[in-house]
């Protein structure tokens, strides 16, 4: 998807988790969510675990259901995350967005941020695993660090940001790295800040194979 | 403590929970609030879930440890909420700042609202429970009715506040509202945005008898 010619809308819109996280949004925006991630055939639609129940009940299987787990502080217990994630898929989401253990990456504890990742593996075997880093928290070492630690925890995607930390969203050097980072063991999600296609464009020709952003009607319409 | 007399410094710090919740803070920023708080004699301190443990082997018994749940966004399946404040309670928490289901509340589905809190209520039966509203997104009608769906759910206390919502944090209106609608039965928290000490007594003159704020140090430093 990189060089001169712009993706078909089905190809982007493939790889865009369509996005709703505020959480005060209303079951109707919910509702309104999943129609717009079924009309243009999005990866999924990403909501709070709240909200699962709704989205999974109006997605009626045309869209697969992203739950949000541990969102998005990442603070919990891994109990909880743990919990949090069984609880979404048994509702029946079918990827789970999880965030890392700030804290711990804060405190250079790695082996904590991985056997955080690695209880909420556990609980979920066999959905797709995203571990979110707030990447704009950390410098290249440290990043790659948490790369490290979310694959030995189990990641099948390593992803940049939450979108509701004061330090930013993703970048394409973040991606870039991140993309560097796992090789061929894991895939990239960029989200947080994507709202309009050239965005979009740089992340993926920066490595990312998944984009989580809300602004999905907006960005498909600049290929008309 | 109204009036034209200032509070001592010791009355003022036995109604602020001093907090710390910032996703990324490291266990020695936890340690160091921990000192503060059992230095001036603080209600509590609060912190995150994966913090707890660091907490309460730093307070040794000298304050109380309160510990978040369903922070900051509230939009979790009722079940991990009850099941991370039994964990938070099990490591030593003994007061439990739960975030309310906002979504629910921006659906007016306020029996939602208090059957959330009523399964923390009843997974921590012991402790003190406040419930986070997130007052500035509501008007004076709604954020009544989350008044009464929180005490209807059990609540010890409704606060205003999670200090990381863009709609802001405590106001003065918000808390009288709050502090008249509940009256006896239960009690005002406010939180997010007190930096000083006339915000804090006008808090406490509006109702407030107890403030989450960091700014401990500073604010007590003001009545030298």
């Amino acid at each position: 998807m990189t060089g001169d010619r712009e993706p078909t809308r089905a190809a982007l819109a493939a790889l865009i988790d369509h996005t709703l996280l505020r959480p005060e949004a209303t079951s109707a925006e919910v509702r309104d969510a999943v129609t717009v991630a079924i009309r243009f055939g999005c990866a999924s639609v990403c909501v709070q675990p709240a909200m699962v129940p709704v989205a999974v009940e109006s997605a009626v299987g045309r869209v697969p259901v992203c739950a949000v787990v541990g969102f998005p502080h990442g603070a919990n217990l891994s109990e909880t995350k743990a919990v949090e994630a069984s609880g979404v898929v048994a509702q029946g989401a079918r990827e789970v967005d999880m965030v890392a253990d700030l804290s711990a990456l804060a405190d250079s504890d790695y082996s904590a941020v991985s056997s955080d990742v690695a209880r909420v593996r556990a609980a979920v075997p066999h959905v797709v695993l995203k571990v979110i880093l707030e990447s704009a928290l950390w410098n290249g070492a440290q990043l790659e660090a948490a790369c490290d630690a979310a694959l030995a925890g189990g990641a099948d995607f390593v992803k940049t940001s939450t979108g509701f930390h004061p330090s930013g969203g993703a970048s394409t050097a973040a991606v870039s790295l991140m993309s560097e980072r796992v090789g061929g063991r894991a895939r990239v999600k960029a989200s947080g800040g994507i709202r309009d296609l050239s965005t979009a464009m740089e992340m993926i020709d920066a490595g990312a194979s998944r984009l989580g952003l809300s602004a999905t009607e907006s960005i498909l319409s600049e290929l008309d």
